[in-house]
């Protein structure tokens, strides 16, 4: 998938929403628990009542790792589920990778070879070479951390070079890394006016943006904000969707609630004139 | 296990080795490809004969996630043979994770609550709440990436605030987040010099040192500005021990290099009188 095909998935959704898939087994509907694989059951359902509002899937791969080979059974059957049914959306491992050129080379085997991701998340520390692997799977995209949404964010990513904060200093170097049609940025939404000026230096980029919800961040902000004439944007939701209901309607529910962020986002949309 | 048991393990062995187990199925010898689980059967016979001369052993997760469930169920049992049949060594699981505190959280379960290891390469990017999840396990360590020995170091991590580089700030800051006895940092051996600078800051802790043999670095080196008064090293050697030979004798030869690796160690550690 490119940078058009997505746009155009965007358009035709009328939705630029990314539904995080961190199935916690604690957090499931109990009544799950008697499948033989209650998190695949879950994801299917979850799934299958929105994929109409979502043009992304995210799995968090830790909640899958954390079964250890089992659970990466249900990371594979899952994205698996998606390819075969809903071809066209955007499979995004949130599995926050990264290493020398022939281990990262491994991951990118991982998440791109065995598996149909699409996209893979990506942590910046170790520079070029720990990115590139993942570059050279024709249409996979990396989607690298450039500011993330969590406290521990001002730690490191704020750290000023002749004024050129961390992770300004990653947007501008990693973007000769690639294209606008392999490399999107992770930019958290508890962060929205800071996309005034990440919007400065990737212009035409899609960002990726967690953090709206159960985080704390506004849709509103983010779209004013981040919106390009492409949209540009993705924005995920995890648990204020797939953990909105907990009785045997907790699929029909979450559906509902991906149907209210869509119905927003079309609005945004709207605004911009994109649809 | 602890700052002091570390040491005191380094003392009895005459070495500060460290094994890289990354063991990729295309280079283990190929009269194992016939064994139901090739990548098990190579890594033990490895262990078996060089863990005399080894005071910890760091498998590589790429090279076995890029096998899915059935890569991850050889680590398990990779890192369950060690603890059995040799329960003082140190085991590092190089999985350079790290992500938002509650995904963080599954990771330190994966390694950590699912699997018996020690210690777990994390990457800083994401800041203290990203770390602190694998720090809130009793005896169990995190390797934070300071300064890494590839090529794209460069990129992001002598990014300088006010004359202090990103790596510096990562390890003067991280510093608070635990102690002695849980943190320790990679510092790559290609940069040997820079390890005075970097025990100015980190007078105490251990420093996990890759980049030795294959990647071109010098344990000479590394011994004379990396060396405390309780040692402070791991060093790192993979291809060098693991791929020394390809034939049935693979894991003797492996011995063997191991074993000229400690011989030179034991001569830094009696030079500095810490033997």
């Amino acid at each position: 998938m490119n940078h058009e095909s997505l746009f155009e998935q965007i358009v035709r959704k009328r939705s630029f929403l990314c539904v995080g898939l961190d199935s916690e087994i604690e957090k499931i509907p109990s009544f799950l628990l008697k499948k033989k694989d209650p998190v695949f059951e879950f994801n299917k359902r979850i799934i299958d009542s929105t994929h109409k509002y979502t043009v992304a899937y995210k799995p968090n791969v830790a909640f899958y790792e954390c079964y250890g080979a089992k659970g990466w059974a249900t990371l594979d059957a899952t994205v698996s589920y998606i390819r075969e049914n809903y071809p066209d959306i955007f499979v995004i491992a949130d599995a926050k990778r990264g290493d020398i050129g022939n281990t990262s080379k491994m991951y990118a085997k991982a998440f791109f070879g065995n598996m149909p991701f699409d996209a893979i998340t990506v942590a910046p520390y170790m520079g070029e070479d720990s990115v590139s692997p993942f570059l050279s799977y024709k249409d996979k995209w990396v989607v690298l951390l450039a500011l993330t949404s969590n406290k521990g964010a001002d730690d490191f990513q704020y750290h000023s070079d002749d004024g050129i904060r961390l992770f300004e200093r990653v947007l501008s170097v990693s973007q000769k890394w690639g294209t606008i049609n392999n490399i999107m940025y992770v930019v958290g939404a508890t962060r929205a006016d800071m996309l005034k000026d990440i919007r400065k230096l990737v212009p035409e980029h899609f960002l990726l943006v967690p953090g709206v919800g159960a985080q704390g961040g506004s849709l509103e902000e983010v779209a004013k904000y981040g919106m390009n004439n492409k949209c540009g944007l993705l924005v995920n939701s995890s648990r204020g969707i797939i953990f909105a209901d907990s009785t045997e309607n907790f699929d029909k529910v979450a559906g509902e609630k991906a149907k209210e962020v869509q119905l927003e986002m079309e609005k945004y949309l709207l605004e911009r004139s994109l649809i």
